[in-house]
C-alpha cells in the first residue's frame, strides 16, 4: 500500500477544553492528553458544574475564553460509545455563536446535534470530528514493510498506551534516534495533528488503516504506534487484533495499571492474566511479524506507594526477563536503553 | 443490549444476478449464494464477456429479465475492498432507465458511482447497499446470552462458513430442533433477508454489533452464526475476532479448504497449522464463553477425489476427536448428531 498524500485540516489554538459534567477522570482522556503533551495549547477548561473532574487549568466561561483568543472549543471527554450527551448541546451552540471552532472525538458526528450544522455555517466556524479523519482506506496485506516498529499492547483500556508511547517517541529522540509517534486514538491524534482512530474506521480496513499510518520507512527510525484496547477486553479486542496485524511490530510494550480491580466498565470480569496476555499478543503478532519481542513493561502505578511501585516493577522484570517501569513516575529510559541496544 | 425494532427494505424478487466480468470464481459468491440457497427468487444471469464466472443459469439481457418479470438487479460479485469497477456502470444505469431496483454488497454505495442516485430518483427505483443496513450500533458488553450459539470460524476467508452455517441450520431444523441462522456477511444477508454485514461496521462496534445479532433467546434455541475471515488472515483478523467475542459461542465449526496452497490473494502467505488455528481460536472464545468447545470441522473437499476426501476427513477426526464432513458432498448429519448429543 503506499502512502496517500492526505492532509486533515488544522485544529487552530489556543483551545478551551470542555469537559461536560463527567464525574470519571479516566474519561477526561482528550482533555488531559492536551494538557500533559501539548500544554501551550490550552488556554482554560470549562466544566458545567462544581463536581466535573478537573485537569488542573483555569476555569473559564466561553466569553472569558474568546477574550483570552481561544479559537476552538475542544471536547476534552472520550467516552464509552463516543455519543455526546444531549445537554451539551447548549454550551456547544453558545461556542459557534461566540466564533469559536469546535474539535470533538466522538464517534457521534457534531452536525449531528440538531441545529448545529446550519448554526456553524452562520457563523463561519469549522467543525472537526477528530474520529471521522482519515484516509481513503484499504484492506491489509500483511506485507512486510522496512523500518522498526514499536506497539504498546495492554490489558485492558484506558491505561497508558497514548502516554508511553509518547514518553517513548520523545526518549528515544532525546537519545538521538529518528522516532515518530503514529497516533491511532482521538486524543493522540489531537496532540500529534495528524493519525488515524482506528477505531472509527470500517471494520474491513484496520489493518490496512494501520499499514497507511506507519508506512516502510528508514531502517533507523523508530515508528512508536499507540495501541488501543486489549485482546482480552469483549468490546475492543477486534480493534486491538487488526491494529496488531497492520503494526507489523518488531517490540511489543505491554502496559497494564498495579490495581486495577476489573475490565474497565465491566465489574465482572477480571483482567487477564499477565503471562496469558503477552502469550496471546506475541502469538497474534507474528502473523505478520514472526521475530516480534516483548521489549519491556510501562507500568501505571498511581494506585501505589513508591516502594511498593519498585517492588512490583522489579518483580515484573524478573519474571519476564525484561525492563519494567512506570514512564510517569519513573521515565522511559530503561525502555529507550532496552530498544537501542536490543536492535543494536 | 436490548434487540433493537430494525427492520430493513425488503429486496424484491425475482433477481437478475449481474456477474460484471469477473474470472475469479471465488468472487461470484454473492450470486452463488442466491442460486444455491433460494434459486426461486434468480431469473436469470448478465455476464458482460464470454469469459465471465457463470453460476450456471440462464444468460438474460436486461430487457429479457424484464420481460420474464426481474425487479431487482444484483450485484452478484463480492471482491477484496468492495470497490465497483467503474465500467460496470452503464449496466448498473440500463438497469435503473428499464424500472430495476439495484443491490449491492460492496462497501462503496451505489449512490457513489455517478449520477446513479439521481436516475434513481428519476426512475423510482430503489438502491440496496446490504453492507450498510445496520441497527443503531453500541460497543459490547460479553455480558452472558441464554440460548445456545455455534459460530463457524476458518482457517482462512472464502472456504465455506456461509454454506456451513445455512446447511446446519437446515440440518438441525429437520432434526427437530429450533435453529435461526445469523447473517454476518453481504452474502448472508442477502440470503437470509436480514443480518448485519460485520467487516462494514464502525471497528468499535463489531463486537457489540454481534451481540445485538444473536441476542439472548430460548434456552432451546440454536442460533448458528456465520463465521467471518480468520485470525490468521492479515487484512481481516480483527473482523474475525469481535465478531468470536460477539458471539459468545458455545460450539466452533473449524472450516477449511482441504489442499488450499496459501491465504486468499497473499500467494507468500502459508495457511496456518490447524491445531493452532484451533488453539487460537478456543483460546480467544474463552474470553467470553469459558466453555465453548470444538463441535466439528466443515471441510471443502472439493479440489480432491471422493475416496481421498474421506481418508482426510478421518484422520481429522480421529486427530481431534470430533466429527468431520465436507457440508456439500457429504451433509451435515455428523455435525447436527454431534450437537445434539454434547448438547444432551
Amino acid at each position: 500500500m503506499t502512502t496517500q498524500p492526505y492532509r486533515p485540516a488544522e485544529i487552530v489554538a489556543p483551545y478551551l477544553l470542555f469537559l461536560g459534567d463527567i464525574e470519571d477522570s479516566v474519561s477526561a482522556k482528550m482533555a488531559r492528553a492536551v494538557v500533559i503533551w501539548r500544554p501551550e495549547k490550552a488556554v482554560g477548561q470549562l466544566r458545567m458544574t462544581e463536581q466535573t473532574v478537573s485537569v488542573g487549568i483555569e476555569d473559564l466561561s466561553i466569553e472569558d475564553a474568546v477574550a483570552r483568543g481561544a479559537k476552538t472549543l475542544v471536547i476534552g471527554v472520550a467516552n464509552s460509545g463516543g455519543k455526546l450527551p444531549a445537554h451539551w448541546r447548549d454550551v456547544i451552540c453558545r461556542a459557534i455563536e461566540h466564533g469559536m471552532d469546535v474539535a470533538s472525538g466522538m464517534h457521534q458526528r457534531l452536525d449531528a446535534i440538531e441545529g448545529v450544522a446550519e448554526l456553524a455555517r452562520e457563523h463561519g466556524v469549522t467543525l472537526h470530528d477528530i474520529r471521522h479523519r482519515h484516509p481513503p482506506l484499504e484492506v491489509g496485506t500483511g506485507e512486510p514493510r522496512s523500518g522498526r516498529r514499536i506497539l504498546t499492547v495492554g490489558t485492558d483500556c484506558s491505561l497508558g498506551k497514548m502516554f508511553s508511547s509518547l514518553a517513548l517517541q520523545r526518549g528515544l529522540e532525546e537519545a538521538g534516534h529518528k522516532a515518530r509517534f503514529r497516533a491511532t486514538g482521538q486524543c493522540g491524534v489531537l496532540v500529534a495533528g495528524d493519525g488515524v482512530a482506528i477505531d472509527a474506521v470500517i471494520a474491513d480496513f484496520i489493518s490496512g488503516a494501520v499499514e497507511w499510518l506507519s508506512p516502510a520507512g528508514p531502517e533507523d527510525q523508530w515508528d512508536i504506534i499507540e495501541g488501543q484496547g486489549s485482546l482480552f477486553h469483549p468490546a475492543y479486542a477486534g480493534v486491538s487484533l487488526g491494529l496488531l496485524h497492520g503494526a507489523q511490530p518488531d517490540y511489543l510494550i505491554m502496559c497494564h495499571e498495579l490495581g486495577r480491580p476489573h475490565m474497565r466498565h465491566l465489574p465482572h470480569r477480571p483482567m487477564p492474566d499477565m503471562a496469558a496476555c503477552i502469550e496471546a499478543n506475541l502469538s497474534a503478532a507474528r502473523v505478520t511479524n514472526p521475530k516480534v519481542q516483548l521489549a519491556g513493561f510501562a507500568i501505571n502505578t498511581s494506585q501505589v506507594d513508591e516502594a511498593t511501585a519498585r517492588r512490583e516493577l522489579e518483580a515484573l522484570s524478573q519474571q519476564f526477563g525484561v525492563p519494567a517501569t512506570d514512564p510517569v513516575r519513573f521515565g522511559v529510559a530503561p525502555l529507550v536503553n532496552a530498544l537501542v541496544q536490543g536492535d543494536a
